[in-house]
């Protein structure tokens, strides 16, 4: 596999000319100098490239494996280079200074993950998972509760997990029966759980000291549905009073997943109280569980759209070093002639322009996003900070969807790439698309994103926060029109304005319908997130022309702004065109999906 | 895994309704009677759902092994299903009577060979390989070679390779450099080979008593490049003259692939001449080669992109059982609200219905292909054998390419329908997946597909044969606007027809640049093949809303036509459009693919 290299120089081109140091400007970030932000970003290079990029194989071939005791055991080496990450201080870097974090803004901390993605996705879900326990915590744990946990969890040297998922309840929550229930009176402040909870990522494992899981689970004469459902802390070893670890909690790994990818990271399968009941906590209110899930659940879905950014990364890092080294065939007499690596023939050249390009797209749209959520917490104005959180919410869904559906084809495009070599395993090319393709399912799969933009985000305020963004694409489409030589790329974006306004206007209106709202929503739901995800992420590259441009103009001779501005124009004229045809899509109408009828389509 | 049944429905409309039998009343096909096809279906059914099927996903996890001494075994079952193939006698239905095959139609051949790799992929890859030998045997051996050879492959008792790959030498064959040394003078009328060949479809096996290699290999003292190429017949063991298996020859499996798909068929490496050197006979003329693996090479590739059409049909069966069947969520309350299987969901449902739509429409167009071969090979008339050939020149590569591309887009589809089930291998929708993905590769991948479409075949008529087919195109348009209620399938088809138009005339002035043609052809092949493909799978889909409104017209009350207008309706009016996105790309020019350096984008 080709060593991965994490690419500095991009991520500092948006940090600081894309944002303009945005983020770093605000209340609270005093600490967050270009200087520190670079040399954090350089490390945390070093530390993918170096430590965790080479287990990214060898995690992949060796899997994990389950004892007969239940114990999981990690691949070879991962359990070292998750505590180089621990002591490095990595976990903390996002995490506010006030629970014990570094408190860098969420741009820079978003750059590290996807770094760390790029380098071995499967570890780097075991801290993603860490983040969301600690954010349930930070929100709605007790000061007690905090005080015990959060600085384990701060650190990394105990880690978290999300359950959620039953059998029977995947996208629909509301069907969770794993049971909690209270203790005696005057035994303690604690509940009994039981039950069985599947899927869960790095559930069990051996490369940290203890295990939090944040577990769903519905309390005895709770009512039916979303509303009897709380959540509780069940850690894997008690906690003592003085912070020591005590008892094994009643929490055994049943099973551990066999999948298409990530192997190096362990699914698990976990039975809660198959003798005395797991201890648990009840963190938050009871009956509010699931909203208390889905606070964090906006930031985690930003977390699996910047990990596919990372794998589409280093799809691209490997297609273009096998296609420079790769020779076969002859570049045509006009440009030379004579033998020449695969990368001359234009037609792998679109295949490698297309990963690039459309990788700096989501890239730049998945940091912007991250800025936007600096902002909702730190702005002084309050309205500055509902501005950027209404934001926020409407790219979120956008970010983890878009990114990591681009992501499995810019993987499947990096195997293309390496023709016959691709579909070998040892080439690892097909690593990364086994990989990748679990990151539009999971976290929500992309079909409930799309139903998470086209209803609830644009719904409840009418259009309002993604019509202020679209304004701003269109701000860009003049500002490239004005500009020499960028008026094709400008008139391009306008016209991408143009077809995303179209599509709002129609799914508001048939959105809105009393009875015939929700199935409208359903039906343009996923043609309506590829169409905004191409026209957001076209935007981000229209500014990136104009930043590379305004370089070049003041005398810039890094040759990186020219590889920018060929990406904006791909982006922009050969990419856009295809999201662009989801309008038509949204216009064909939902009739014939109310029509279709599956069993009869059955063989 | 959901079990395999065989579309025989489907098979049946296209044949009967949308191709009017026109093969089967070709001359030479005087047996082929309406209920002769229909028991051939029936029956090769039968063989693909009880016999191959059920050892798909067995094989998967088993694969295949190799031992010390080079032998190969294939998973449990392989054996006895290949015999059953064989002992059915379903190893020559597409092959010439002369030849001892039963001479069907090529349509009813390429049904059969849907349904043998929608079954099973791995073992279907065996016959169409053997296939590929009888071709190359039947037009280019000597009367001894046929004698001797033909019966046996033809039976199926023996199987074939075709061995053009080495290291240095993939999509550019003329770096072959195994060498064919012939045995001195008067020692008999064979060569000696020597070199290594590595990709080869059941190189090794235990499936079959022999094993017939077709293998490139360059003369001494031949030219270099493509003219000193040559072609040559090498037996695992050598033929006696009485027809009995003798001497073990000089070839050997080195090694056999760990690959991402198709576990079940064993890919080797293949030594030849460790020893004294493989015997093998010239095939054909010496220095011809290419052109006589090539010969055959059109046939491959539509039988690969049928391939594909066959996984995506099984990806589409699994999909649809599992949606039907998974119960989360609610349906509105206008729909009647309550509890409901997934593929109520209008959003599932357009992930079904683009599954099955895009299948049903690849399914036509390659039946369609298989028509204008059998045309081409039996009309009586001259000049319609030669149209039929030109066509079926221009649809080869958008068979394979398309079909395979979208393959894999549909079983990639067919996993996320599954949610989290969908990355568990056991589920077995991953594994279509992963069998897919092969199919873009190899024969020739997609990008050679694409420029052999924009390159050779349109540059060579001045897109004669194509312009004929887009003409049909607007028949079919002008049919369908003046149908009622189809009127907005033919103004989309029509839309679809003018762009292609558009696309094809950019493509022949800018191709036939002498200087920069070559580069035009690279830059525009793939994004041209695509709209191709979009706009012929609209046509057929046309023909079959046509089709079907005829036959509701007529009185029949057969549930299956109100599928087929969904499918129809699908396709022209919400995958057609994305298609059509491929003309803004042409338009865009190739400049910014001549002036990409993919080394400046290096990280």
């Amino acid at each position: 596999m080709t060593p991965y290299a994490a690419p500095v120089r991009d991520f500092r081109f948006v940090l600081e000319e894309l944002l303009e140091h945005g983020s770093l400007t605000l209340p609270g970030f005093e600490e967050a100098s270009p200087d520190l932000v670079e040399a954090v970003l350089e490390e945390a290079a070093k530390l993918a490239g170096d430590v965790w990029a080479p287990l990214n194989a060898s995690g992949d071939r060796q899997g994990c494996t389950r004892g007969q005791d239940g114990s999981v055991s990690v691949p070879d080496g991962f359990i070292e280079a998750y505590q180089a990450y621990v002591e490095g201080g990595w976990n903390g870097i996002g995490v506010s200074e006030a629970l014990g974090g570094q408190g860098l803004p969420e741009v820079v901390a978003s750059s590290v993950q996807e770094m760390l993605h790029g380098a071995n996705m499967s570890l780097g879900l075991c801290p993603m998972l860490t983040a969301g326990a600690i954010e349930a915590l930070a929100h709605h744990g007790s000061e007690e509760q905090k005080a015990t946990y959060l600085p384990k969890l701060v650190e990394g040297t105990w880690t978290g997990t999300m359950n959620l998922t039953e059998p029977q309840a995947g996208s629909d929550l509301s069907k969770v029966r794993t049971r909690a229930v209270p203790c005696p009176k005057g035994e303690g402040d604690y509940y009994r759980l039981s039950g069985q909870k599947i899927y869960i990522t790095w559930g069990e494992h051996d490369a940290a000291e203890n295990i939090l899981h944040l577990v769903l689970a519905r309390t005895p004469d709770a009512p039916e549905g979303n509303k009897g459902i709380s959540l509780f802390l069940v850690p894997k070893y008690l906690v003592d009073d003085d912070g020591s670890l005590g008892e094994r909690n009643d929490v055994t790994c049943a099973s551990i997943e066999h999948k298409l990818g990530i192997h190096g990271s362990p699914t698990c399968t976990l039975s809660f109280g198959e003798n005395a009941g797991a201890i648990g906590y009840l963190v938050g209110e009871q009956g509010r569980g699931l909203n208390h899930m889905f606070t964090m659940m906006n930031e985690a879905r930003h977390k699996v759209g910047v990990q596919g950014i990372g794998v589409a990364e280093r799809a691209c890092q490997h297609a273009f070093a096998y296609a420079l080294d790769r020779v076969q065939g002859r570049r045509p007499p006009h440009r030379g002639g004579g033998e020449c690596a695969i990368s001359d023939h234009l037609d792998v050249r679109r295949m490698l322009l297309s990963m690039r390009a459309r990788t700096d797209a989501l890239r730049a749209l998945a940091l912007y996003c991250a800025a936007q959520l600096d902002v909702a917490r730190h702005a002084a104005e309050e309205g500055e900070r509902e501005a950027a959180q209404a934001r926020a919410e409407v790219l979120i869904p956008v970010v983890k969807a878009f990114s990591t559906d681009q992501a499995v084809e810019i993987a499947s495009l990096g195997v293309q790439v390496h023709g016959g070599m691709g579909f070998i395993e040892e080439t690892g090319a097909a690593q990364l698309l086994r990989d990748a393709r679990i990151a539009p399912i999971y976290e929500g799969t992309n079909g409930i994103q799309a139903l998470d933009l086209a209803g609830r985000k644009l719904q409840r305020d009418g259009g309002r926060a993604l019509g202020g963004l679209i304004d701003e694409v269109e701000g860009t489409a003049r500002a490239l029109c004005a500009a020499p030589r960028l008026a094709p790329l400008g008139e391009a974006l306008a016209a991408g304005a143009a077809d995303l306004t179209a599509a709002l206007a129609v799914l508001l209106e048939q959105g809105s319908d009393h009875e015939r709202g929700p199935d409208a929503i359903q039906a343009y739901a996923t043609p309506f997130l590829s169409l905004a995800g191409h026209v957001l992420c076209a935007w981000q590259m229209g500014r990136s022309a104009l930043a590379a441009t305004a370089a070049r103009q003041a005398g810039s001779q890094d040759p990186f702004y020219a590889t920018k501005l060929q990406s904006a124009d791909f982006v922009l004229r050969q990419w856009l065109p295809e999201g662009r045809a989801q309008r038509a899509v949204i216009e064909a109408g939902m009739e014939s999906l109310v029509a279709f009828e599956p069993g009869a389509h059955q063989v």
